[in-house]
């Protein structure tokens, strides 16, 4: 593989099915090979050292890949059969064990690599598996520089503003909507937050997503008006304003009943399902780029619960972009 | 017994209460004894080795006696006092280790046994405590041999459509509908599936189910129309169409956040309070004959989260029950 | 101290933060020290051996000041800055290893104790942190003699009546309201209790309820009717009729998925965000006098899920109270 | 029962076997009918809201005869068939919800009951199932009671001297020792104690044992001398100074790796097996009257190992004790 | 692949090592390809539908496989480099979801096809990985077939003597030693079994095993004497008398305390090193052909103690293998 | 305070004690105020982002801090009181977020800050609560500092050599040993280690620790020759090799049953009292200068059972340490 900065898929397994008919995820998300097309790239980011509480959400990726046997590639809800379109998975971006800003370079440089790599497929989108909330400040810069001269925005599904200074304690999942607007990757206008809860945030970082322009929405808003109609209006404006839009999913949005394998989940947070229905809609929607999903940690997890959860997340937004495509057509 | 200081020793369903004025479950449902004239009967199933994954569901009908002394023998929501009809425990039909079929047919022998010894009481509504969704096929089959001549319908509630080819794998968890289906036991126009959820289900099981015209209705549908909504027209074309209903509640149709103990929840399932709400409507229904639980596997509960939930749906049953023999009433 | 690279040890609640701006409940709420004027003090009761059932209530005090480290003292939800209100920890009250009804005295001793410390301060309420629910009763009467001449009413969130006779066992947390109602502490026509739940009440307490002329809504009604609904025609009725109110809210009233840490909860409970909602209500209301939270039990916890929604319910109603200030105003 | 395919429910300790020739210790041990001879009678004692920190040791007694169906009442190391003699279940010891100092009362009278009921046998061994430790102060006063005018002896398996003062907290699960000296049941010197353990014992609490002219033997002394050694030791003093002797086991005694179901393990404790030789050893002394087990909390337990493990310390005694029948024989 | 009955191995990883020098047991292990030459070759049996008690022990082939990148190559306790031998994964023996029958067929028949197809290799000893211990019946059939005219003796590690009789239950894992002797596969002179426990064992089969002339090893006499010098005995004694010696080892041997990932051990039972110590042995001994591991269910597992303990047993037996082929030398 | 019913808040190292006499770790370890004088001085290292696999290392000093309570402060198996010493917790090294190489400054310049403030103390021991092991280079070289011109030597208990290279992942929890060896710090034969087990470490790593002339004793050789045993061989020979002797503990020494708090454990490694017992003979031994204990993971720990068992390594070294002083006497 000609990769610099990716490995190949630490791959849990291939396991068939009882039934013949009962197509699994596990056999549809393939390991990719230099130069097969695809419409659907996953890729890992196994970092977590970065995590200001500890976190193992390092382990997520391969959490992920060792659930796909559990799902069929079937999305009966909507009537979505993902294997019409193709999908693989490109690996791990490297990671050092002890230098964190390398390994932040390394996804920058990873995202890019991978994107660069699928140029000239018909259509490709990648899925980004974190990994703590930190590497979604390097992965969407690294996409900024495959896009160049392009606007781009943002829906962030996060309890926390994370715009914390960059000045007390580095790049950390606490800060990367921060480190996106102050190297200029994002303006403020572009970025939307759905899910900001109560005592889980600072006074100071609200004033600061006030001050910089950010849009959000909280829990108590999300429940007054229907998440689904909060994102319509949402995707509107971006719609008009960006020529592409960047999804982070930091998987502690959901209520901590229904999440126990991330640190940052609150009681009262969002119902799975919600979520599930919400990234389905983004998966449609022409703009829409790429998605990450962060702060899914499975050491804290109890019986697959949260990672199942986030299996579903990945596997909705695929079934909204399966219909996109379908749309479009040939 | 002359003892001032000591009480007979507590066994699992005879619990007493600290208040002689809290009449609980455990004093409610007594062992069955030869020729006892009753309005509901319990038996339990306890296979599970028949599961395509492993599963414990062969130890929820003794977790099931084990929670009764937990709960009150009241529905104070419906003002329901479930003592004013008589519930007795017929026990466990009997189970072979290693020979699977030889259960299933003591399952259809044990459910006509039970039917026949009651077949003379005014009312008698058979609740069988699975096992695994395997036990549903025989366990119908025994049902509709007592009511030969008539027509059966079936309400399913279930994250999966259970059409597996009976080739691959021969009768388990997978295939009771198949295997009523294949033997003629109930048409496909009488069957009605809640709870269908997505990345649980394949496509070709979906297309089987539109072949033999079961009706379903996914956990998305639910979302939109609400589940006793949706209950309430299926129960009106089952009405019009046969003789008696069947209800199968796979427990696995919840979310699996309320429910660790089963092999089957998805994220983003039925919530516990609308499947109370709809057994208990189901439970005043004129035709329905019986009830089953399935899939609840105690091994994998947490706390008896899961134990305790599936006794709220065989009390919410029952106290729909009283409330129609209430209506007959003398 | 002289040390450039050696902190001062972190004790449970004088955790710092990682980010200068983020100020923490545990740097909010401090030891109280006399004389020192507060609006908002917190008390902890941790006895739980009159529970009927085995339980650690008594622990979560601690547990819950072992939490606040967690919790920003802003509720972006409700843009309340809760750090424009003081507020202290006045410690716990002194509990007997063997001798219940001496703990239950000085319960009434210290909550009155505490209420004469802050007589002549502007505002003060007292948060009261369980306990089991027997606490309830002399922390009532305690702060009733501190009233003398005033007429209580009682709002209580609850799974259960709590009207247990009192001769079986003695004063449990199956009993406090009938012992508020026995000692002519309460009258019944002045008690609201919301979540009265199946199966987890007797008959002949419903029985009771009633014939005191209690107000009750059960979970059912809370589905139908919602409950930020049920409480406003509470609190307009409790408003004319009473001097002053108290909030007692047992944990069981919750879903048994979301509060695994409490000997009570049922399957089909109350969320948790309709409860943060309830008592954010409550705080704003200028007759509401106090508020107790018990039942919750850290042993049965799992990851801290109990204890961070208890803290949620306490910082909830200080957020409603701290709107309650504010437009009181100077 | 006519039934073919259906057998009768199963009950805590009734539980059948899957081979007709694995008698199972829930077949040997049978619930007391008033009058009926035997050689070993259970008596439960569900009392631990004396314990200092919170305990469900009353749930030990239910909890022990949950699992008696997962053992033979065969013990193949010694090679005794426990079968050989008879054995019943007393039940358990009446207690109050709120009155401690009733629950202990409770206690001495109702192990004397349970010793007049059985005045006659041939041969009687009560084994009593606590509960926490405080129970082994009224429960030996009873016996003693019985026994007037024998000097009775203690041998102790514990990590703590439990011989806290009983001015500051009563009677609690750190005093019983105390309880029997000061009220003058026990002499010191009648006194061995065996499982001392490092940081669980007060400076204070080492000097009053000796004051007392208690014996005691610390884990480390165990480990150097070897505990069937120190043991023999032990009961060859007993045997010249003694009438009878009394076992109380805090199975808190053995290392908390292998026993997480108490409040009290250390680590470095006891290992099992050399407990379960220990009282095999005294089931066979002829002076030995009667054991206790106390401080088993099945709250804290994980997988049952706890509980496992104190129903192995009851059988291995009840081996021990059929060997010494069997000895003196017909 | 040519065979018929064994279905490749599904791969958890090949994941690398952060440290280039350190080789990994998944680096060893490598997924087998036809004609490939090696000196061990595992196998998977993943069955546990024909377990007493319910059992995940099917799922214990991969979760082994899952945890081979958390073990060295290297053990240096002996100073063996495991990687101068060559080792593979042949994969799994084909199950059939409910025809317990036709799986052990498979089981047979599959160690027979591994065992032709390495009959040409210089050295070659299988490694069979349970399932429960039903499976040890038909393997070692197959490989007592392979071996025609050969006399195979058994030594077994197991708390019990696994010996129930065959009418009551079929074929399930409390029966395999007998279904070997009533097949006439074994005799009972040439069977050793190791570690049988108290309360665990009918006295039934105790005079069974003695009936047939099977030597044992209760777990207090290794205790006393010692377990390897019991094993020396033993196999001083299969050495003259046997051309080969099959060791199966039920991990429910082991102390409960050490393998709560099996549905078998007792407290008291084998400590871990003593067991790596005897299968290191017994991998030096010449005349083993073949090792199995059963009743490993890591559904009852607790943070993979029990899964890396059955792994590090497999290792010590190849550690011991790796050294007996050294000493043969070229 | 004027209360006579409320008791102060009980924070971490405060708890008071039930009994008057009972005087408890907590309240020995006092927080250090500048200029006190005191024996023994413990300090706290939260990092453990420099850990090869996740890890909550970070978390255990503060858990350490919340379990003295639980301890006396004597040691009655020595017959030790610890009160006799005065000790200080001196808090934590400061951690920056991010920057990894900037906490292995902190840390040595911390340590040497330490040593600094109580130069003048008559004797002054440092414990050090990592952390992972990554933290031993750099406090070792902090206290190398402070000790210049002196030879330093090392016993080390642990399961791993900890020489990984360090150009493959900077200097992690695999590398502190050849951290020290590469920066001149200690010689290969002032290194001790104990402990060195199976399957846990490579051939290569192995070869450089003999390379550089550690000595080291596998846990086979524990096994044969006793701990104690070959620990005086070490000590003696470092006695006249060196100056001064740092004790390194890394908790994962530990067998995995016993410890399941660690990323590193083995089954069949050392058992929680042999290590109590080496580290007690450790601190009576003139020469020991400090002690670190590591890669104690709070997050992975079940019931306390890993912090109790690091509690009781701390307090074992110390007790042995109170013997040292005593000898020395004034």
């Amino acid at each position: 593989m000609p990769f610099h900065y990716i490995q190949p898929p630490v791959f849990i397994n291939r396991a068939g099915s009882v039934d013949r008919f009962d197509r699994k995820v596990s056999q549809w998300i393939v390991p990719w090979e230099e130069g097969q097309e695809v419409e659907a790239g996953l890729i890992g980011v196994p970092l977590s050292r970065s995590s200001i509480s500890p976190s193992a959400a390092s382990e997520a990726p391969n959490a992920l890949r060792g659930v796909w046997k559990s799902f069929a590639a079937y999305d009966v809800d909507h009537d979505v059969d993902l294997t019409r379109i193709r999908a693989a998975d490109f690996g791990d971006i490297a990671m050092h064990v002890t230098d964190i800003p390398r390994c932040h370079q390394n996804i920058e440089a990873g995202v890019l690599e991978m994107l660069e790599a699928s140029r000239d497929f018909p259509s490709f989108l990648p899925v980004i598996l974190g990994g703590d909330h930190s590497i979604t400040c390097p992965a969407l810069k690294g996409l900024a520089r495959f896009h160049t001269g392009k606007r781009i925005g943002l829906i962030q599904f996060d309890t926390h503003f994370d715009v914390r200074n960059l000045e007390d304690g580095g790049p950390s999942n606490g800060t990367p909507i921060r480190g996106l607007l102050e190297s200029g990757t994002l303006r403020g206008e572009d970025i939307f937050q759905i899910g900001i809860h109560s005592f889980a945030n600072a006074l100071a970082h609200k004033e600061y997503a006030e001050e910089q322009g950010i849009t959000y929405a909280t829990m108590r808003q999300v429940r007054q008006e229907g998440l689904l109609s909060i994102l319509e209006r949402f995707v509107k404006i971006l719609r008009q304003q960006v020529d592409g839009i960047y999804i982070t999913v930091d998987i502690d949005v959901l209520d901590l009943a229904c999440l126990p394998g991330s640190p940052g989940p609150s009681p009262g947070g969002m119902q799975p399902w919600e979520l599930f229905d919400a990234v389905h809609r983004l998966g449609q929607e022409d703009k829409v780029l790429a998605l990450d999903l962060v702060c899914l940690d499975p050491f804290r997890d109890r019986g697959q619960l949260s990672v199942k959860t986030g299996a579903h997340v990945i596997l909705s937004f695929l079934s909204g972009y399966c219909q996109r495509l379908q749309q479009k057509g040939p």
